[in-house]
């Protein structure tokens, strides 16, 4: 019987290809066998992909905007990526006569494109392995508190190096804790204007109520365009520039993309897990995310409640409630992906496999010690742990404390020469920092504030022995009775000042004496908790430093055992991954196909946001069906597709390309099944979202009659 | 490309078989095509289904079950039914120290069966063709009402003459207005126990969230037991009876059940509108369901939000506020399927095609003109739409108002010989009526009253002129501000006596003059209104008397236009649907396979209700694919499944039969996008939701161990 669509069948069988799982470095897809890509769909060569000598290929069309990813795809430096990666263009433009968030924007001609002043763009220029360099500095530390230091110290100095050429941005990736090094050397162009962005309607169609969800229906595209010098280099924006010549662009794909084919995933994917080790990964499980939904849970419900019935206290809490809830329903979802996936359990048994493998070869026994050893590490960490989870969430809970913290270590971090400052109050940081302080004043509601710390408090207090903040049990002994509690709290926050903007502002000014000598409550609860910060922040530190020391030696291990290419974990550096277009079951008897359709935009229509069709739209899709970009087999424009592709935070725009290198799709979200990815490849549910190319294309054409640009993008009639 | 199920385009197929469309009554399953029905997968004749000349066959294995459908399953009078059809039988029974309801229930032996004080099942015995009958009665009407009157007297002959029979309990069903009136005799057994129902946490799986719903995952069956008088009558519960053996009984299949597999719906579905007019069906659309949603929106914001921080709120208006979501639900529901299957437009289509093919037929002049005029009387009564929608729906509001108008009747139609009484009134349907005015009083919540009525007020006072309810704007008169009302309100609560339960059952038994003396402002008020509710009543009565008028006029050129049988709107009576399993297409991208499986269940598992399988069904789920009752496709056990059954109310409980007339599942409920159904078959998403036998089968093994049980229903190992 068959019970789901063909495709999620058909597509069991491409899960033996060991490629379909992992993002892979530009030079690791030389190292996998070119006749298994091949076998997979890859139509042209793995070397027309990445020449290491030439550090080039149609990898470097993709580029890194604005910490989203993007690809080039025209010689007149036109870049497709998410609308929600441009939203910061459209709201530095957006004003109440011309409301191109509702509306979207077309520039019709070039005079007419919008910059973004703070957009950047980076293209990759060269990759240098420096783990020689990086390991010979660590090699005389005398422990790990000094090996971080010293790893911390030489990657600022080759950063530096490396930024000195012009138009230089440099950052050192580490790989799964330190197997390798790379100093990465991008060209930052500044010049960047947005070209086109489609009405919100269409970019966000859908907005939080489908986010995380399939069936989708957001075309979340949008296109701008890089400018350089009329001699070639990247200059500030300036309206004698010209248009930037990529090296490399993806040409639009006007071939059908179809259940089955063949995609590829370029892009800066962020940050991933899968080479914790699996007690590492239970603690995320079993301690980091239960105490995000627990603690976020309260705190959610807390704003909710004291924000209910004003409408000030609403629009103060609004962003800190969004980033909550949305962090809370991440750990939901990692949680649900660890139990669905079983991954702890797949990563305990692939842990014992490599040990079972490693006991019998001696060159292998310093991975089995370091391993032992990186765990003892760890579960000495694990004996703090509830308090240093609390320390860590400060930040996100009252701003009376968290303002009050950074005050403090302001003042202390300034009296230190620049490159041994923590690198948020490193000189060239300080201004952002200082902007942030500002503007949380928006965010600052103090009934909300109140109950957030009373409920931080009453944590606190719960805290075990040999865990206790002594700072918090001197100021509020276990004597006081809630109310009492709550009483002492109301009185600290009207003896305060560093609630006060103005007062605030001052005091990021002034030393550790003066802000001593103001006495005021929050800055000496600060203080006094500060050895205890100081002492956490220390062993975060020496922690790194021994997973430095330790992992690289595991990871090797693992990787020798399996006997063949193993990505390595997301580190926001560029990265390709093989896939294909198809469906999925999320959960007994629900079988979803891999497109979406204009006709189902049209059905989820119910007039209201986020649900809401503008009526051009609505007239167009009427025609759709006659549009030269209807696929035949759908008998409709394609909307959305699902593919394999092993995605995570950071590929948000990243072009999905078929394997004749053009581009079919850009990738914007991850399906709800798939969030605890990070921590493991199911490839059952393993789906990324992609918006159809087509559907960009029909809607320039159809909504916004964009001739020219689709000329410019090589599509004429 | 695939992008559905294989299944979901499979059973396209089916939907040119006209047979798929309509709940047939027994004699026209013999008129339709016999080579059709054995194409469709009907093993047996239809002559077995049903033989005229006995009044009998296998659709006579299905019963009525207090408001249910069910079947015998047994020669010793055993019935299945759904879970929730019993579970008042579960109520009666269920105490703290033996909490059947939750942990379920099954007699061991026949002496430890849990007799339903009230449960009573009927069986087919006979259908008499009474239209003649009816219609000579009717003859000599000098109008609608007096054709109303004429009618509702000769029913009320004909079935009391039927009851004159011992152990016969008689209905008169009218078809389609009164195209047919068949007089039923059904034989009444009033000693049915219960044998057998599954822990609530199976029976009920999913509760609420999943009503309406699939995938679904209920194991919504139970099974009683009919007793007879040692000599083989009807008999009251007594300990000497003996099991009834029924004439006809479904043997339980043991083929195993796959998509695409022919099954039939037998049972007694409710009520349906198929045969209303374009036009009527507007109305339902655009006025009916449209202000439910508007006033029930309103009453149930109002209900919760009174009663959120009150616990004796909360309770008082738990029942109220329940039945006010499932409507107003219901009413969202059918308003998305008008809108999903474009049923006005068909409805409208449909209609102008049998006028355009009765224009050149002078016999069927009678049946356009019988149109227009129905019509024009629809019309009229659309001039007072607003306040008698606000009429009808006073007894789901304030008690206050609804109490009073029940007592100012109560006394009112007393007076009356009982066969001129409303039916409500009539001596034999008393008790009920007084014990409802007592029961309700549980329900009654001042503040929640109190603002219901406000609100009633407040749509009073908007009612258009002409159409305005003087009584009301007597008491409240416009010129009121909306505080000024409030007070007013306040002041009727505190000098009523109809909301104090003593003073009330005094009142039940009093005459108008004494009622009037009283000087209560509820009845004073209930009084000032009785002259348009009377009017209001009066006109339902003759629509009603138009409508078996005209109705059948129209409905016969409809029947002759189409040139086959076309099936009878439900009116509780026999029927059976003819269906396959198959799954669906709900929206864009999502297909849903037609079984849902034991592995879904414990899927869906969070351990709080309703979705807390018990951990004893757990251990059992996991070795649940080594069971007999395993589905070998599947390769796990069915659950529920979905078919294309045309069902509606009162098809709860329904047995699903296969083609060889073997019982393999329990109706239970329809999809969401199927509520619609109601008033037209949109064949692509008509999916009626069944419990699979093998799941019952599994569970009274693996769960319950009922060994004996499952012999008796003739299953051994």
């Amino acid at each position: 019987m068959l019970r789901l669509p063909l495709a999620v069948l058909l597509v069991a069988a491409f899960f033996s290809v060991a490629a379909e799982e992992g993002k892979w470095t530009p030079s690791q897809v030389l190292e996998l066998d070119a006749g298994e890509l091949r076998q997979m769909g890859l139509q042209i060569a793995p070397r027309d992909l990445w020449d290491p000598a030439k550090g080039s290929g149609l990898l470097s069309a993709a580029i890194n905007i604005s910490g989203c990813s993007a690809s080039f795809v025209s010689t007149t430096g036109l870049i497709a990526t998410n609308h929600h990666c441009l939203f910061g263009v459209l709201q530095e433009h957006s004003t109440r006569e011309r409301d191109i968030i509702s509306n979207g924007f077309l520039a019709r001609e070039r005079g007419q494109e919008l910059p973004g002043r703070t957009t950047r763009v980076t293209v990759p220029r060269a990759f240098a392995d420096v783990t020689a360099q990086m390991e010979a500095a660590a090699a005389n530390a005398t422990d790990d508190l000094s090996r971080y230091h010293a790893l911390d110290r030489k990657q600022k100095e080759l950063v530096a190096a490396c930024e000195a050429k012009p138009n230089r941005r440099c950052r050192l990736a580490r790989f799964d804790g330190g197997v390798q090094y790379i100093l990465q050397e991008m060209m930052e162009l500044r010049d960047v204007r947005l070209v086109y962005a489609p009405p919100r309607a269409i970019g966000e169609y859908g907005g939080e109520v489908d986010n995380w969800m399939w069936p989708r229906h957001t075309g979340d595209f949008s296109i701008a365009r890089a400018y350089v010098s009329p001699s070639g280099e990247p200059a500030d924006y300036n309206t004698a520039n010209v248009p930037y010549a990529p090296e490399r662009f993806l040409r639009i794909s006007q071939r059908p993309l179809r259940e089955g084919d063949f995609v590829m995933v370029l892009g800066y994917p962020g940050l991933t897990y899968r080479s914790l080790l699996a007690e590492e990964m239970r603690e995320r499980r079993d301690l980091f995310f239960a105490r995000r939904v627990e603690l976020f849970g309260e705190w959610i419900e807390l704003l909710e409640a004291v924000s209910k019935d004003s409408e000030e206290g609403r629009i103060a809490v609004a962003a800190d409630l969004k980033s909550l809830l949305n962090r809370y329903k991440n750990a939901q979802g990692q949680m649900d992906g660890f139990r669905r996936g079983d991954l702890l359990n797949k990563q305990l048994l692939a842990e014992r496999e490599v040990l079972a493998w490693a006991a019998s070869r001696a060159e292998w026994q310093p991975a089995v010690a370091a391993r032992a050893e990186l765990l003892r590490h760890f579960e000495e960490r694990l004996t703090t742990w509830e308090r240093d989870f609390l320390f860590a969430n400060i930040g996100a809970g009252p701003k009376s404390l968290s303002f009050a913290q950074t005050l403090v270590r302001l003042a202390t971090e300034r009296t230190k020469p620049d490159m041994e400052r923590d690198e948020a109050y490193m000189e060239r940081n300080l201004r952002s920092l200082l902007a942030t302080l500002e503007r949380q004043q928006k965010s600052y509601f103090p009934e909300a504030d109140k109950q957030m710390l009373l409920a931080l408090v009453e944590r606190a207090r719960k805290l075990p022995s040999g865990q206790r903040i002594e700072a918090i049990d001197a100021l509020f002994p276990t004597s006081l009775s809630r109310q009492e509690l709550a009483s002492r709290i109301d009185a600290l926050y009207r003896n305060s000042k560093v609630l006060e903007l103005e007062s605030r502002k001052a005091m990021a000014g002034e030393s550790t004496e003066a802000l001593r000598a103001r006495k005021d409550p929050f800055l000496d609860l600060a203080f006094s908790m500060e050895e205890r910060m100081a002492g956490y922040r220390e062993a975060e530190r020496r922690w790194e430093g021994t997973i430095s020391r330790l992992r690289p030696a595991w990871r090797k291990a693992v990787m020798a055992h399996a006997g063949k290419p193993v990505a390595p974990d997301a580190n926001s550096t560029l990265r390709v991954s093989f896939a294909h277009v198809a469906g999925y079951a999320p959960r007994d008897a629900v079988a979803y196909g891999p497109f979406t359709t204009l006709s189902g935009v049209v059905e989820k229509n119910t007039g209201k946001d986020p649900f809401a069709v503008p009526s051009r739209v609505l007239d167009a899709a009427k025609a759709g069906k006659g549009s030269r970009w209807k696929d035949a087999a759908l008998n409709d424009i394609a909307v959305n597709f699902l593919a394999t592709g092993d995605t995570t935070g950071g590929n948000s725009g990243s072009p999905m390309v078929n394997g004749y290198g053009e581009l079919v799709g850009l990738n914007f979200d991850r399906v709800w099944e798939n969030v605890a990815n990070d921590f493991g490849y199911n490839p059952a549910i393993a789906r990324n979202v992609s918006v159809d190319i087509r559907y960009m294309l029909w809607t320039l054409e159809a909504i916004d009659g964009a001739g020219e640009l689709l000329a410019e993008l090589g599509i004429t009639r």
